[in-house]
């Protein structure tokens, strides 16, 4: 996490995210799918793939993150219109190697529901409520 | 984690995975699907949901028991014949509402590559070599 740390976002992100801001570890992006409160995590670090890869105190970090992440995520499902009724962590990374944890907010009758919402279907923007929204995830999570 | 807690395992896992056994957090099982290796993760505890349900402590051996079981995963995959590629984790319960984590091993060209396995198909089961690889999975996990 210091000054040498190397960190470049995959190109994969800007186009499906919006910059939220950055925690102790984490970047944060919220989708772009105004479907579902949704937020993904980035560990900002050089060539993190797999969870393994980061040291057991940035491990701390990161389960900490994704526990506050869920917060704001069930206060942007609020302003979406919907009770979170379960949050959905997930870190895959089979199209996207990045290291990359997502937490989303799901409700019975969502667009997938009960399945998962990766490669489901294709995300319905936030458009001119991008801001607010971002704004809203950067006041939950003390940024 | 003392004497008093109550830990009652949800009826769904019974039939969809085998037993392991018991990391210090985690109730371990073999899911029964031998198209991927893949373990599941129930912290042990009375009502757990969501991660945010178990103390920061038990979310540190969370974390590090889900990199244990992700090397255990890539023994598994060797043994199934398959180099894993990718390492899948997941904590959804849209299904089953108990706290469960899934570490799955994902290589390009599986059933599901590259999406999400979870309620992509029907399990393949391990049939009569569960035992063995149950019994890898507990020597990989020091069990």
């Amino acid at each position: 996490m210091g000054v040498w740390t190397v960190f470049q976002l995959h190109e994969a992100f800007g186009p499906t995210s919006h910059l939220v801001g950055d925690l102790p570890l984490c970047h944060v992006r919220l989708q772009d799918d105004a479907r579902y409160p949704w937020l993904v995590l980035i560990p900002r670090g050089p060539e993190l793939v797999e969870i393994e890869d980061l040291s057991p105190a940035d491990r701390v970090r990161l389960v900490e993150e994704t526990v506050m992440a869920g917060r704001a995520v069930h206060a942007l499902g609020a302003v979406l219109g919907f009770e979170v009724a379960k949050l959905n962590i997930g870190a895959l990374g089979n199209v996207t190697p990045q290291l990359h944890v997502h937490v989303v907010g799901r409700r019975p009758g969502d667009p997938a529901w009960p399945g998962p919402v990766w490669g489901h279907s294709a995300g319905q923007p936030h458009g001119d409520r991008a801001a607010e929204r971002v704004l809203l995830a950067r006041i939950q999570l003390g940024l």
